[in-house]
């Protein structure tokens, strides 16, 4: 087993947002996953969190928890598909829209493809790990029998300080210890 | 609602193989996914199996569920990487060796990457939607910080065969109502 030890609740400096219910916009939306970012900090977790919306409502939220699960396929988005796809009752979820605080990694760009989402809106691109075009643009593979389309850009000032304000913090409490 | 009425259980013509214990090798990991794979199919699923090795034991063995779950994240692979997880006690698989009867989709080479397989051996090369080489080699991207390593070729007939016999007669049987 892994150690645990190094996981020290760290408070969250940040305060979730309370966007206006009139206006239902990408923005919108994504405060909402950015709160649910915030709740994934105060329990520990890497803050990224995600929302799903279909005909104008949110069928699904959910934030990072790999840590308390210990399953690393725990990510915002699967965890949010999951939810989506038992909201719709079908797993095609042709139509819907994933709103995430960051660019998905490889398994979570590759579900969104297979899961047959129409958009995936993230707010910080990933030059690395980001598989909608940061380190690769695995939805262009040509074979694949589903075209899902990224768009990038809202609210990414807000959800990159919350990340890096996480990681800075979580490693000088590491060198502390 | 998806309509499901297409849906109907077909007899699988194959049976399940009766590997030697006393030999545990890649042919006989693969051969138990192999009858993860004749499970699937007897529960109208695609016909796909997974188990996962670590430390010369089976971990985790799955097949494929989407259906009658309706979820598009349980693939066998996804499935048994969580049941992986949970039997070690960390997130991290290191070490461990992904047995599968097909190519992982791009959701599933991803969930490898991310998982921390050490080795992924599959029979059946998938070049339009496999990520381990046959559509793009995901694992090959060039910032990730993991590598996993993909091998192929054993038992690749039988579990080709199982695949195209299942989707052949489900077209027939499709064509026919």
């Amino acid at each position: 087993m892994h150690d645990q030890s190094d996981r020290q609740p760290l408070p969250c400096p940040f305060e979730k947002m309370f966007p206006s219910q009139l206006q239902r916009d990408g923005e919108f939306y994504m405060k909402l996953a950015y709160n649910l970012a915030i709740d994934a900090w105060r329990q520990d977790e890497v803050p990224i969190g995600a929302v799903i919306v279909y005909e104008g409502e949110v069928i699904a939220a959910a934030h990072n928890a790999t840590q308390s699960t210990l399953d690393p396929t725990a990510h915002a988005e699967m965890l949010a598909i999951t939810q989506a796809a038992n909201a719709i009752g079908d797993w095609r979820l042709n139509g819907a829209t994933l709103y995430v605080t960051k660019e998905p990694c490889p398994m979570c760009a590759g579900a969104s493809i297979m899961a047959r989402l129409t958009d995936v809106v993230f707010a910080v691109p990933d030059p690395k790990m980001g598989c909608l075009g940061g380190a690769t643009p695995l939805h262009e593979v040509p074979g694949l029998n589903h075209r899902v389309t990224p768009h990038s850009g809202i609210l990414e000032r807000e959800c990159r300080e919350l990340l890096q304000a996480y990681f800075s913090l979580k490693r000088q409490s590491r060198d502390q210890n």
